[in-house]
């Protein structure tokens, strides 16, 4: 029996309609939209699909989002300039740094820029202090993606409490957040990852499984519990025929060789067969990142106005 | 065959006399000891014995420690006053809160204060924002029990990459900073608790065992996989004689007929006969969690310094 398909862009298209009667309210009350400032330097083109979707996003939802954008050579000083600008713009309501910024810029770069950001304004939740108020189970704004993998598993019913979570992959984007957002929610979470022993038999204890790892079908049959919900976070293109044909059905396959790439998960078809639940790549978390940036934002305009 | 029984106060010993040279070389530079300003409010037995213990050992250390005592009946507002005085005090490089708070300032009053407390003198590390650095992996100041934890396991040669560490007790103070700092560490980590389903099953997957639950002989035999090293941080005071009997070696429990009460951990006594190591209580994780204390002192004091 294949394993029920988690929706989430149907969860996403409901959160947003949630959202619109608060934005109006805010609108009301503030005399504007809410704002986002979407901070994007380069030309890299998979970053420029993720911003476009933002903005697109913003615009039909009625909240203000407007793109700064660096020239590829821009300097870290720049940035944290284009930053601190957009901290004191009374119609910030939110920042958005879309990672990665160029490799140029070294590996330290884009903490450099979060730790500037005002944690009023951290619509992705990454600055030091709103990690530490999530750890602390009292964050305002929650990471964006992690948000949206509890908004779903609470929407299509799936219990926390009392179970065990199992999540592949420890970044401070998405393994250690949703990892403190499910403990709080009362499971008992695993953190695994490319140093854990026996991978695959870790993974298979999870009534919930989260693939974070960022590899193309990496997640296979023996790492599930036969009916564990799996949580497939990945968003890899792949460009290579052999693996596309392994990770792809038949009419995505096609339209593969039309464009010569395509995106998959970390999890392989193959897992549908023993699952009980699991999100599509795309389609599943993908859309409710979306969905909870516009929560976000949403939710610190009120903040900064009430 | 017993335990191998990891001696806590040895190494806290040893971590105190590597502290003695740079202590040295701070006053050297700075003209002055460094500072620790410790606030007690009201006259809790156990809170007493507890400062106590750690002025001796600063004024061992020669850190120059201070006792700010707030009586029983103080205001939340004198004690956010005094932390904010403390903040300011150029001779303050770290400053304790001991905790718990009277019960009537209520169940927010402490995140109240370690709200305000500069992080940069937060030694016990529970400030959002060094809470948040934990997470990412950048701390300066490390909670002290977990930071002593980890002390403890590299000084007595155990190995934590790759291994399975389960950690029962999900707390700001110990469970969830311990289980980053093993994540980081590169052990696959399971944070269990009071909501976990089968809890000996799940702790018994564990090569290392961290017991943080503050209920007094609560690990038993099958939490515990054979020849996996047990953590005990448990601090509790018992004074039923039942209770006392149970978890008291006969030479203990002659000194508890004396005394009415004694301190045990969280991890029952037959578990050293299937524990490949234990930490005793006390003499474990306790004199650690001081030392670290000390140890977080100097490295506010440096760091200011420099």
């Amino acid at each position: 029996m294949a394993a029920r398909v988690l929706d989430g862009a149907a969860i996403a298209t409901e959160i947003r309609a949630e959202l619109a009667p608060r934005v109006a309210e805010f609108e009301r009350r503030a005399g504007r939209q809410p704002g986002l400032s979407i901070v994007l330097v380069g030309d890299k083109a998979d970053s420029q699909i993720y911003v476009s979707s933002k903005l697109k996003s913003a615009a039909d939802e009625g909240i203000n989002a407007r793109l700064s954008h660096l020239a590829a050579d821009a300097s870290l000083d720049q940035i944290l300039a284009l930053v601190d600008k957009l901290n004191r713009d009374p119609t910030t309501d939110g920042i958005l740094v879309q990672s990665p910024l160029p490799d140029r810029l070294g590996p330290a770069a884009m903490q450099q820029v979060f730790d500037l950001i005002d944690p009023s304004k951290d619509v992705d939740g990454f600055t030091p202090v709103n990690v530490g108020r999530l750890s602390q189970n009292r964050a305002d704004l929650v990471p964006c993606t992690p948000a949206g993998i509890v908004e779903l598993l609470k929407r299509t019913g799936i219990a926390i409490a009392g179970k065990h979570a199992v999540v592949i992959g420890r970044s401070d984007i998405v393994g250690k957040p949703v990892s403190m957002l499910l403990l709080h929610r009362n499971a008992t979470v695993t953190i695994c990852h490319s140093r854990t022993a026996d991978l695959p038999a870790v993974a298979a204890t999870g009534d919930i499984l989260v693939a974070a790892v960022g590899r193309p079908g990496f997640v296979r049959k023996p790492f599930v519990r036969p009916g564990a919900t799996v949580i497939d976070v990945g968003i890899n293109r792949v460009t290579d025929e052999a693996a596309a044909k392994e990770l792809l059905g038949a009419k995505r396959f096609e339209s593969f060789l039309k464009r010569g790439s395509a995106v998959v998960g970390d999890v392989h078809p193959e897992v549908s067969e023993v699952a009980g639940a699991i999100t599509p790549v795309p389609g599943g978390v993908g859309p409710l990142t979306v969905a909870m940036l516009m929560s976000n934002t949403l939710r610190a305009a009120e903040l900064r106005v009430k």
